[in-house]
């Protein structure tokens, strides 16, 4: 019985990829969709999504931004405004020819990122140097058409935020656009318990249409990256496009300097694939739909159910999302259902326990059960669940930084990434020795690497510009 | 200047079209997207949905319904499992046909409401009876390609709630149906202060697909009607169609019985059209983005700035979402742009008012300016604005109860809906008498009335088999 739910698992070390199905599928975070790539997201998914939102949305208010919603299809004139825009997306659209029974006069695509219909809303709503800068976020679904896709990791149709501003100047733009890379490095920190590499994108790797992305790379637990969120330097190039014009102070009518940055139910993967064990999923408190389950033990017992029912009370007032599990199931079931949904903290709950004013708490995070005393419920669980994301922080941290590696040549690049490491490496700044790289070790450069300087470029031994980590990459 | 923003705003009752446009757009709560139909909907408008969305998922929470999310694009052979469900929704869907470049084997609908999806899901999910009552709510934007449009009243692409459900039984599932329905009724009165008469609709007027339909239709300043919101009770047409099947407790394979119902950004439009007038938007508290406006008076003189900000962060601990003007604009301009904006309640706070230990208050409602003491400002405001919302939704119930007539013939039906009125008549139930109303009076029956019986049909003189409720409507 203790082994049911975990012999539904597959070994996390044997077979990573069936192990993440496993664990996504069976403890109901999402479903297949009927239409091939796409996914359904189940209510324990999407309250982590949710969760997400919230933190994010308290974030991006203190950084000036508004919530706003924009149209789901976009004229395809729009994306061919922007060259380098339109050839990134266009093979990845899914376009709209047929609506009320008629065909349409132009195709419209759903939009797979929305530069461009709100860059041309921007066009109509900025005037003046007194208009700027102008600050928004969205919430929306976005599709980008994919041959391969795993649920939460790349699907057809996702999730996401997608911030946008314009500025006056190139500094502005640029400053925030590090800004906001910044306030995703914390959110992952202190919400998902996940440490980031973040730093510049190369032209190969960048957004389309942008002048630079900065990117945010976490390690999953097979030591492969996860591009975990993006934040875009635009430039001119979509205000010249779309017509981002203000009157400036001096009277003369200048372009707009334009940012965004996203980040999608992807996060949901980063969590379950830096976390997740043999058990199942280990979720961060501050994200976690339950933060607390608490098992009845002895239920039938006079005044077990009622003192369980009044802990839940207690701790609910205090803010904590708390359930008791009074279900049919044995207490054993129980704890290996909450460990595989990964509920960070479950409480035990006995005639023994109550007669004592203790509770019985097991961590999710490994640690061995321990006895508190049920008066100081509240301050203990809140101290727990802060422990445990700090814990859980640091583990993956050490993680990260134990499987970094450095490479002089492609050789020692390839050994390194098979091994399951982030590998540092200098690179000349050519296009060609990035094909070389990703065609000989199947890597690609994730990020700059500003912590460490290399002098050689490592695939053609010229003088290196830029030190780069390489990784496989989700 | 005082009558600057005024000015810009047709007069409601000369013109009530032109004065909504006038209101959606300078008020910013709404633009025009790109494409015909579609809306963008602004910062302050989407402020609304937010606050409408939080009071939503409590209720539905306390209804047990849990969020989720569905996949966009339905596979067109779904919609067709539903015979009449596809004959009313196929002339209005918008059509993927191509994606990642090549056309698609089959077309995808971009989801018009999410029934068939839904029901496929559940289908996949339920076993046995164990597994109902099983309720989802979904937060989407869906797409019905319409002829003509007006922001939030009717546009192709718009933002909505579905919830979803499945019952072992018809009973549990046509109750289901008539509380979800009153859930409604009490969000429309205690968040919009927004009377709404509730009851079933006519076959004619039914969800395409559902064994019977309720609405609720509520009364606009011109007294046509705005259906607010719907709830469907579908039998068993979509769990045949699905395979939503259980195994009951005596072991056999039953089909089950669901229902669905879903409100949309349309409610915006009817809060606008509801409580608007001269001066622009009346926003009822509960939903406002912006529920207290401190307009500092001489702020430059020592002092007042910062009695406004210590003014506003009291209020904000209190709960109070309330922001300072600080702008350099006149404080009768002030006055006329937060009017215009519909906030409910505007504090004036000057040197003399500082000393005085005051704050001078007005109300969005129309009541004079008052006094009251700045030491009780969290309560005084707390308690304005539950008053506030009483008053309207109390004016707004006196005008609709004014403009209910009774009508016998339909020349009288057409004297009523011409005068603005709901007209309570008789109907035999044919369907050819119904279209005879439309015909004549241009109006439509919205619900059944049961606090009202009439004798004959009001188009054949033969005798009634119920009564409704006829109106112009949006």
């Amino acid at each position: 019985m203790e082994k049911s739910f975990v012999s539904q698992i597959a070994d996390i070390d044997g077979d990573f990829a069936q192990w993440y199905t496993d664990v996504v599928v069976k403890t109901k975070l999402v479903d297949y969709g009927p239409v091939k790539g796409t996914m359904v997201i189940r209510p324990y998914g999407y309250a982590i999504w949710e969760n997400i939102q919230n933190e994010f949305n308290r974030r991006f208010r203190e950084n000036g931004y508004e919530n706003a919603y924009f149209p789901l299809l976009i004229p395809m004139s729009f994306m061919t405004k922007e060259a380098e825009h339109v050839e990134g997306f266009a093979p990845e659209v899914a376009v709209v020819t047929h609506a009320g029974g008629e065909k349409l006069a132009e195709p419209l695509c759903v939009r797979p990122t929305s530069e461009t219909i709100i860059g041309t809303m921007f066009g109509k709503w900025v005037e003046s140097w007194r208009d700027l800068p102008l600050r928004m976020n969205q919430w929306a679904n976005v599709m980008r058409w994919e041959k391969t896709t795993r649920p939460f990791l790349r699907t057809s149709e996702f999730l996401w935020q997608e911030g946008h501003s314009v500025f006056a100047t190139a500094e502005e733009a640029e400053a925030e656009t590090l800004k906001m890379l910044a306030v995703y490095k914390e959110f992952a920190k202190t919400c998902l318990a996940m440490p980031v590499l973040t730093g510049k994108k190369t032209e190969k790797e960048k957004f389309a249409g942008a002048v630079a992305t900065y990117g945010m790379e976490a390690m999953m637990h097979d030591g492969k990256s996860l591009q975990s969120g993006t934040s875009h330097y635009l430039g001119q190039n979509f205000s010249k496009a779309f017509d981002i014009k203000f009157t400036d102070k001096d009277g003369t009518q200048k372009y707009g300097y334009t940012m965004s940055f996203g980040v999608s139910t992807r996060l949901i993967g980063a969590i379950i694939m830096t976390h997740g064990d043999n058990r199942g999923l280990v979720l961060p408190p501050v994200v976690a739909p339950v933060q607390v389950v608490i098992v009845p033990i002895a239920s039938k017992k006079e005044g077990v159910l009622e003192n369980c029912r009044a802990l839940e009370t207690r701790l609910r007032k205090a803010g904590i999302r708390v359930i008791v599990d009074d279900s049919d199931n044995s207490p054993g079931w129980k704890f290996n259902e909450w460990e595989m949904k990964g509920v960070p903290v479950r409480i035990e709950l006995g005639p023994r326990d109550i007669e004592a004013g203790k509770m019985t708490v097991s961590r999710r995070d490994g640690y061995e059960k321990t006895e508190y005393a049920l008066a100081d419920a509240e301050t203990t669980v809140a101290a727990l669940l802060r422990e445990i994301s700090e814990s859980l922080y640091e583990r993956a941290k050490r993680r990260m930084e134990e499987r970094i590696v450095s490479a002089e040549t492609l050789q020692e690049l390839l050994d390194g990434v098979n091994g399951g490491s982030f590998v540092r490496a200098g690179w000349c700044g050519d296009r060609a020795c990035e094909d070389k790289v990703k065609e000989f070790a199947q890597a690609t450069s994730r990020v700059a690497c500003k912590e460490h300087t290399a002098c050689k470029c490592v695939a053609c031994g010229k003088k290196a510009k830029t030190t780069l980590y390489f990784a496989r990459a989700y």
